[in-house]
């Protein structure tokens, strides 16, 4: 019995890890669980799970949730202090960390620090403080275990092998909405266009960086410190059919890739059973449903993005936690169409250009950066 | 320093082989090398790798290498017996059994039986006598790593997994010169035809073997045995661009799969060096040239080759043995314009329903049903 802190239990992510969590009811037990401020489904959530510990972010919530859950023997909590104590709860052994956002990356931390095991799938703690977290997590003697479907495929490819003996790993990006767009329409994009994306489903923040390729970026620096790979060895394919989630090749010229449904539910379960596996009900690829895979390069003048995230990673220092929060800020700026698509990476890239960067911060620099970012970014925001 | 024995050396796989130990020579030492009868290139081989033993199998081409070879201080053995002395010389750790046909066997197990690792790119072993062999194997702890890109695919993707999260086996083929040729139109194919391979550079046996598929109904009760999946979860893809080499799914719906270039040098390494890693200057998987990867169901009706193998590894017992002594009796006569290549099929149909299954036989019992089933074959042509 695996028991488990669930960080961001009502978003995306949150909801298909109970979903899995509920049909492997005998293998794991949900201890904490937590919202921003979603309290209506964490409710019902906590209903179904019984958690020890609910926490709320949003302080006017905490009394809502208290309401709907004056039944239960449950004890809430809210606030940054209520997050960390959901995260470090001693009666757990494994952290899921589905926080979106810079707002992940002290949970993660705390984690660690408390020995905990972290199922990834805030991409922004390894964005932000990659180094600060795997030398941690191996002090500590604890593992990071991707969730994001790409890595978790990089992860499975790795497996049983020699760190040494890679030679470069390949991530597959579906390309996003806009891909066969010309550039010169970019200027058009409204956030219900970038809203609808081909293949996965995810939450709206995710699904505007798949369009813009900054998820894929984000993935790279993620994967830099998950795996130990230089920046220079991580490439990005468009695959459109998202069926090849990455891909490895080894020193000889032989590749392993993974491949799976676009089904969230399963790099989620993998990432809980890891390294053993459990059957699971969802679909199965078909190979002659298929036919055929295609593999195309990127572009990187009509998806700056994607450039703008390699060069901070290769900036390194506090770059790739300024690139996190100036897009995060335009993101969000973009959603409220307050700016348009083509905004977004040219504020990113000011953002980064004007930073003054400090080589292997602490994380009070890292924070700093990271405030600093977004204070810039907002004030170039009409 | 790994200490080889070649069977095999002036073949196919055995030249592919030597050309990875050139390259790796402060790693492995060739100690014995064997031929049928090509006593010239064995002398050239043997002059650049001075191995300790040589061996031909034909007796009446003993004298020659004798004479090539008189300058140096190097054994020469002929008949099965010079054979099995390099299957089974104390100084080596590794045996490649790159022997075509069922020959090989024999070599096989006495390699085991002397406690040594075999790389098996003999097919015919483990089709003939799979149970036998892998029993032998767990019992002298030794390794049985495949050499066929296909197998060495399937070792790569369960490196590392426990047996029993294998939900399946996909693995995948060509579809040879034929797969778009309409059935009418089989009854005129020429040897000459059958041995334009699109994209290997295999031995003429082989060669027809793809184009019949016969070749992957092999390699299905080989990976059978290799990694004790059932018959049932193997299955067969037809891939023309020979890059995914094979795929294994897991209980949870993920899978992996090995990808590489259509060069036999880079298994023959892998199985070398296996678990290990080491470089290569082997041509490499260029994703965005390839760009499209196609998959498509066999069709058991043109190709009864590969329904015949599905039959006869559920039937097992001496039954694949039959099926593969008949197999090389039929492609021999095809080769030498005595049988059409429609008559392959139906005279190894014939022969597997005439003969009378010993289950869980001896290896004697094997060797008699594999001469059965040559006789019956011979008696049958014209």
């Amino acid at each position: 019995m695996k028991r488990i802190a669930l960080l961001g239990a009502t978003g995306s992510i949150g909801k298909n890890c109970l979903d899995v969590i509920r049909r492997l009811r005998s293998q794991f037990r949900v201890v904490t669980m937590t919202t921003n401020n979603n309290t209506e489904i964490l409710a019902e959530q906590a209903e179904e799970f019984r958690p020890t510990l609910c926490a709320v972010m949003d302080p006017h919530k905490v009394d809502d949730l208290q309401d709907r859950l004056s039944e239960r023997k449950i004890q809430i909590r809210t606030g940054p202090e209520g997050l960390l104590e959901a995260a470090t709860h001693p009666d757990t052994d494994l952290v899921v960390n589905a926080l979106v956002g810079a707002v992940g990356l002290i949970p993660t931390i705390r984690a660690i620090e408390a020995g905990k095991d972290v199922a990834l799938a805030n991409k922004e703690s390894l964005v932000m403080a990659g180094e600060f977290i795997m030398n941690l997590a191996q002090e500590k003697k604890v593992q990071i275990i991707p969730v994001d479907s790409e890595h978790s495929g990089i992860m499975q490819c790795l497996h049983g092998n020699r760190r040494e003996d890679v030679a470069r790993i390949i991530l597959t990006a579906s390309g996003g909405p806009f891909f066969n767009r010309r550039a010169e329409e970019f200027q058009s994009i409204t956030p219900q266009q970038a809203l609808e994306h081909p293949t996965w489903n995810m939450g709206p923040k995710i699904t505007v960086d798949s369009a813009t390729l900054m998820n894929k970026g984000l993935e790279v620096i993620e994967a830099h410190w998950l795996f130990g790979v230089p920046i220079s060895h991580i490439e990005v394919t468009i695959h459109k059919q998202s069926i090849i989630h990455s891909l490895v090749e080894f020193t000889d010229g032989s590749i392993l890739a993974q491949i799976g449904p676009t089904d969230m539910r399963l790099p989620i379960q993998i990432a809980l059973t890891f390294p053993e596996r459990m059957e699971s009900p969802y679909p199965r690829v078909r190979f002659e449903q298929t036919r055929m895979l295609t593999f195309e390069k990127p572009d990187h003048e009509k998806f700056p993005c994607l450039r703008l995230a390699y060069k901070a990673a290769q900036d390194g220092g506090t770059t790739p936690a300024v690139l996190n929060a100036a897009n995060e800020i335009a993101v969000q700026a973009f959603l409220e169409n307050r700016i348009s698509f083509e905004k977004i990476p040219s504020l990113i890239e000011e953002t980064t250009t004007r930073h003054v960067r400090a080589d292997r911060p602490s994380l009070n620099e890292i924070l700093t950066a990271d405030r600093w970012a977004r204070g810039y970014v907002m004030k170039q925001l009409p």
